[in-house]
Order: structure tokens, then sequence, then C-alpha cells
């Protein structure tokens, strides 16, 4: 037995706004930032548990706050019982009836919960010298399975379900990981696609990334039709017809709005209209779908738990689920999102970038390819080449792809360095800054 | 021209969990807390605004930093222009772009964005020396358009129907707010239904408030199918047959399960059963109101904003729609909620109880009676009787009915003396419980 003697918290945050990197139509100036923590416990064997929320900037302290708001049920536990069933411990913390007023499962408080479930996922991955990747691929049906709550998804999947899903994609688990190994998992990258970029840059950054391998890119639209139409079609020029080129409006659009403005782009042959419209907007985003087909609709990054995502299969608003790590609460809810993808059949592009995103993404993709979907058919994971320096592990990509990482853990772990200059707003960067 | 010279925060919690008071199926132990706000101006009329978050204990020191996130916005600032153009201000703090990102618009961060609001109405209704009902429902159509977001909202509702229906509703404003103040505005009250309540208690209790006017109680359900009958079947024969009797399952419930279970109930002639599942259910909701048909479902005091209050309007999920005030993002945005139920032509009956939610909520339904929707017909605000001696208006609920408030402000003002005493952690209430 060993108990949880630290639960550590950080405000890191990056002054990225001042490069524009980010800029979206919803988001000028974002300061890339993440609420931190680490799990510390009592074991010889020293290992430590990371996790983190996304955010950009303002209100980073707050998701701070909310991690710390979950200290009771973490500090003086026994680590080894948490870790042991960790479909528990997800209801132990989602389930706090307190808490939970606060959402209910949703925004700054579930985010934190999903911190604190991705911490405790790297320290058991850690344990068991394994990344999570394969940690989660070698766990049997009924171990996934116990992952998962049910609670709110049984009118679109059942337990029973969700394990014959996996049982069906048993027999190739081996093979898949071999494939894994040798092709890696195919990425797209937004680096090009910023709206704060010039044309020009736009036009270098896209050609760049045709070098480099990738055969997606993705542009930011949403603020001015005529600047888009420029940009896409200066895009497709660059890159010519064989690279798909994906949009993104970060949530600009009224319902027919969006698909008045896509009827501008379609000419450009989209591969698909991200965040039309609010993440909120299941109905909205199913007429939007409807309204610029064959155009797919794609969201998922702000959308807020698999109650959401299991309407959004159910209504048809989406034909690319995008899950992100740092959004629901933790690798036990992804699991359930891509079990819902899968029995609705729908193709899994996880949201990567921010901070640390593509680093704990995808584990999620490669278990998803290894023993649940079974297939890599037409997916693809988001790439955006900024930050990842500030992590022990960062991630492995080149030729168009995600190479599998081999070191233990989740992916989520920033160098101490890192954690003691970004520091908000004591840390000498912000201090020299003032 | 006055300035804003102090955003002062508070962690305030009563110890209800001790009583039971508040217990329901998800709720066992609830102790009613409030993170509070005053907001004070350099103006020699010394009036202050107050404003706050209902939450349920643990955790409301989050809420309360969101609170904090905002003083950015509101410190230093002329309070003149921001009271001036309240749907000005409104964007001005919901569409922070960092702040966004912790929701968007929901949770921690936009229950946050409506105690603020909350507090600069009670701030100018007191300046005008008005309740916050009669302030608002002298405002033209134009002027209480202005202050709704319509992003997001046009595929159902556009700023032209707006207008229309508050224009419709302009000629008997006299006569309804005479009405108003002759007959009261229907109460109905859930003081004899908490789940920790004996048979014996509940019992009592339903009979006392048959003898106090009430011609609507409200029972919880949800945790035992077996106590439920018997305590449906308890109040029934207490009340006798022309009482209604609502039932609260605080999203106990999956899909399939809810119309199972009321199945069950249905013989006791409900009057309706609220929160049969997850808020964020949309689709669930509208296969549980055709599966439990004629019984309406209500929902609202957990829906996050009007864009899901939209699509469930949108998808008949819902015939009876319970606005907060303090769930979505304060006044402005409950008056978006107003105008698409007035829309959709579906009755508001608001959620309150809690900490100063009846105080809060009643002008909301006083305005929409006078100025929206035009009537009280099949309307009722929900009412229970703790914790209003901590106010310094507290409602007067009498005859079965609210009694329109004549002091000036929002009613959001807790006495000074309860400020010091319920201060979490370190208040003489608090610190004596150690």
């Amino acid at each position: 037995m060993s108990i949880i003697t630290a639960m550590e918290t950080f405000d890191i945050r990056f002054p990225t706004s001042l490069e524009l990197d980010g800029s979206d139509a919803m988001n000028p100036d974002p300061d890339y930032s993440a609420a931190y923590l680490i799990i510390r416990t009592d074991a010889e064997d020293g290992h430590e548990g990371h996790g983190f929320v996304f955010t950009i900037g303002r209100g980073n302290e707050v998701e701070t706050a909310a991690i710390e708001a979950l200290r009771g049920h973490i500090l003086g536990a026994d680590a080894e019982a948490l870790l042991a069933d960790m479909g528990a411990t997800w209801k132990l913390l989602a389930h706090d009836s307190q808490l939970r007023w606060l959402g209910p499962e949703k925004g700054v408080m579930h985010m934190a919960i999903g911190a604190v479930v991705n911490a405790l996922w790297d320290l058991k991955a850690k344990r068991a010298g394994l990344p999570l990747w394969e940690l989660l691929s070698a766990m049997t049906p009924e171990e996934l399975v116990s992952l998962v709550d049910f609670r709110y998804l049984t009118d679109a999947l059942t337990p029973q379900e969700a394990l014959e899903i996996l049982r069906a994609a048993e027999p190739g688990r081996e093979a898949r990981k071999a494939a894994l190994r040798a092709e890696g998992y195919p990425a797209y990258t937004t680096t090009p696609g910023w709206l704060g970029y010039s044309d020009q840059k736009l036009t270098r950054l896209a050609k760049e990334a045709v070098a480099d391998g990738f055969t997606q890119i993705k542009l930011k639209v949403g603020a001015s039709l005529e600047d888009d139409i420029r940009r896409v079609k200066a895009a497709r020029a660059a890159v010519g017809p064989d690279i798909r080129i994906a949009v993104d409006a970060n949530q600009r659009w009224d319902v027919q709005e969006a698909i008045d403005w896509m009827a501008h782009l379609a000419p450009y042959d989209i591969a698909w209209i991200e965040e039309p419209t609010s993440p909120d907007d299941i109905l909205g985003h199913a007429a939007i779908a409807r309204g610029v087909a064959p155009i797919p609709v794609a969201t998922g990054e702000h959308v807020q738990n698999r109650v959401v995502f299991k309407q959004m299969l159910q209504a048809g608003s989406l034909q690319v689920l995008q899950i992100d790590a740092a959004r629901v609460a933790g690798v036990n809810e992804n699991i359930a999102i891509l079990l819902l993808a899968a029995k609705f059949g729908v193709r899994v592009c996880p949201h990567a970038g921010g901070v640390g995103l593509c680093e704990a993404v995808q584990h999620l993709s490669m278990l998803d390819f290894i023993a649940i979907s079974g297939t890599k058919e037409n997916r693809t994971i988001e790439f955006v080449d900024h930050l990842h320096q500030h992590f022990i592990t960062p991630v492995d990509v080149h030729s168009g792809a995600y190479w599998p990482p081999s070191n233990p853990g989740a992916g989520n772990e920033m160098l101490r360095e890192t954690l003691a200059a970004y520091s908000f707003p004591n840390g000498p960067v912000w201090k020299e800054s003032r």
C-alpha cells in the first residue's frame, strides 16, 4: 500500500499572444496555458502522476482552484486502491454531489476532474512501465467497459453493446499494434492556417507542410468572407488538388450563416467544416450538416461531455468527431466517447495543439485503432508544432504521422524548468515582462 | 460619472446538511451556499450592487474565484457607462475570449458572469429607486431587445420576432401591473417533499401547505420506486384530489428508466415530472416527454444557457420551462429565455429555493407577466421556506402567492451580519462547528 502524500498545483502560462500563434475568429490573442497538477505518493518507486487542463490565459487561476477543490478526494488516499479500479475512481470524483452542482459534468469543474483523472492514469502507466496507449490496449474488453460511466448513455449504448464492440476488435489487436509501429498514426497540421498570419506566411507554411509529408492542412475562417475566400484559394493554389484542406470557424456563426458562408468556400474542395456554431447546438449542427453536405461537419474540442456527444451522434450533427484530451473528464470519459463513435460508425479525428494536447491525445487514438474501432482509415490527429519542447516526452511527428511513444506514462509531464519559469504571475518569464 | 471602486467577494455557506433540508436523490447532504459579491462606486448615493451564485457547498470557493476573475472588467470602470447599456455590458463579460474558453457559456465561469451581471442590475435598480421587476417592465420593447445576445438564437428567434412579442404585450402592461399588485403571482411549495423527511413529516407539511393557501406541492422522487409510490400516495391522501402534486427526480434516471418509473406514479395525477434525466440531454428529454405524456416534463434549473433552452423548445423536450436566477449569465440571458418561451408558447415556472433564489427570480416572472408573455395562467414560482431571514428584503409569500416587492433593487442583498457570521471557513458559525 502507498499513500498519496501530495497534490501540487501550478498556474502555467505561455505568452503566445505576442506572436498570434493560435489566433482564430473567436480567440484573437490567446496566452496558451495549463492548470497543472502533480500527484506524489510515499511509494519507493518515486513515480509521480502529472495532469493538466488547457486554457488560453485569463481564468487559468480559476481552473487551478477547481483542481485544488478535489484535493480532499486524493490526498491521503490509498494509491493502489484508486489505481486498481479507475472506473470507481472516476465516479468518486464526478459524482461528488456538492461539486457536481457546479456543472453538472461541464465547464471548469468537469475539466478539473479530467486533469486529476489523467494524472492518475499517468501514474498508473508509469508504475506499469508502459506508455498509456499500450497499457490501455492491453486491457480486456471487460476491464475497458468497467472504466465507463454509462449513466445517461444507455438509450444509445449499453455496457453489453460496448463489450461486443471491444470483443469484435480483439482478434486483430497484435497485428494493429505492429502496423502502428510500422506506419504511425496519420497527422494533419494547423500550423499554416492561423487567422493572424499573412497570405505570404500562410502560403509558405502550407508548402512546407506538404514537403513535410502532411496530406491535410487546416485553415481558420469566419472573420471575413472575402478574406476567407482569398486565403482558401491561396492555400489550394499552394498545395494542389491532392492535399485535403479543412476549415475551422471556431463557433463564429449562427446556423443559416454557416450554411451560406460555406457555399462560398465549397468550390475549393473542403475536407470538413469545424465548429461552425455553438458547441452546445446539437440541433443546429444537424441542420448545418444537412445544409453543407457533402462537406462533413467536425466538432468536439468544446463539447462538454459524453451526453452531448451521444446526442450529436444520434442527431447526425457531426461526421467527424473530435475528442480533446483535456475538455471532458479525462481518459475514462474519452473511452466512453470512442465507444459511442464506434457504435455509430463515425470517424474520430482528435483536436490537439494548445499545450500538451498532442502529447496526451495520441494515446487515445492509438487505443481506438488497436482495441475499439480497429481502423485508422480516413482518421487523422491534429498537429500544431509549438510548445512541445516543454514536455519530457514530446510527440514524435514526422512523415505526416504520429509515431507511438515508448516512454512510460500518459505524456502529460512538463519539464521542471518550464514549471518554474512560466508560473503565473511570479515566474521569471512573467516577472520580467512587467 | 462615478467609478466602480470596489468588488468584494464572500464565500458564504449555511450548514443545512445537518437538517437534511434540501435533500434529494442526487444531493443527499447539501450545505446551501452563495458565492457572493458587492460592487461599490464613488457616487455620493452610496448605493451598492449585490449578486451571487447559489451552490451547495464544496466548490463554493471555486465559484468565488471565478467571480474574482471578472474583476478586471469591473474595477475602475465608469458605472454609468456599464449601467446605461446593459446589453453591451453583458457581451463585455460573456465574450471575453480567454475566459470564454472555460465554458464556453456554461458552468462555473458562466454563473460567475451571471452574479456580476445581476449585481449591476441590483445597483441600477437601486439608483432608479425601483424594484427590478418594475424597472424592467417599464423599459420599451426596443430597450428590452437590446439586452439580449441573439448569437446562436436566430434560427429560432430573431431580434425582429422578439420585438413583435414585446410590442404585442405592450397594451395591457398597466392593467397587468395592477393585477399583480391585487392578486400576487402564484406560488407552489417544495417544503413538504424533501427526500430525507419521514412520511409523517411529509404528511404534516403537505397539510400545512394546503392550509397556507398553496394549490401545488412538489415531492422529490427517484431513489426508491417503492418509497416513491408510498410517499406520493400518502401526499395525495393528505391533500385530496384538487391540489396539484409535481414530482422531481433531480436527474436520477436514464431515458427508458424515467418512462418506466413514471408509469408507476401516473395513477396519482402528477402535475409534472421535473429533471427526469441529465439537463444536457435535449433528445432524451424529448423521448421522455413522448413516453410519459400527458404528464408534462419540466426542467431548467441546471440548463446551462439559452442555446440549450432553445433546442429544448425546438425539440419538444419540456412543457414547463424552469428558469433559475443564478444558473445562466444573469438577468439578460433569462430575458432571452423568457422570449424564447413566449415564442414557442411554453409556460415558465421558475426554480427557486436555495439561497436567495426566490428573492431574485420573482422579478423575472413579474416582468414576464407584465411585458413578455402577458399571462400567469397555469404558471407558478417555486417556494421553499428557508434562509429568507438572511436577506434585507425577504420574499413576501402568503395565500399561495408571491407579492410584488416594493423595495428598490434586485432582491439579492444579504444582511451584513449574515455575511460576517457564515463566511467560510473563518466566520464564527463555521469556526465554532470545528
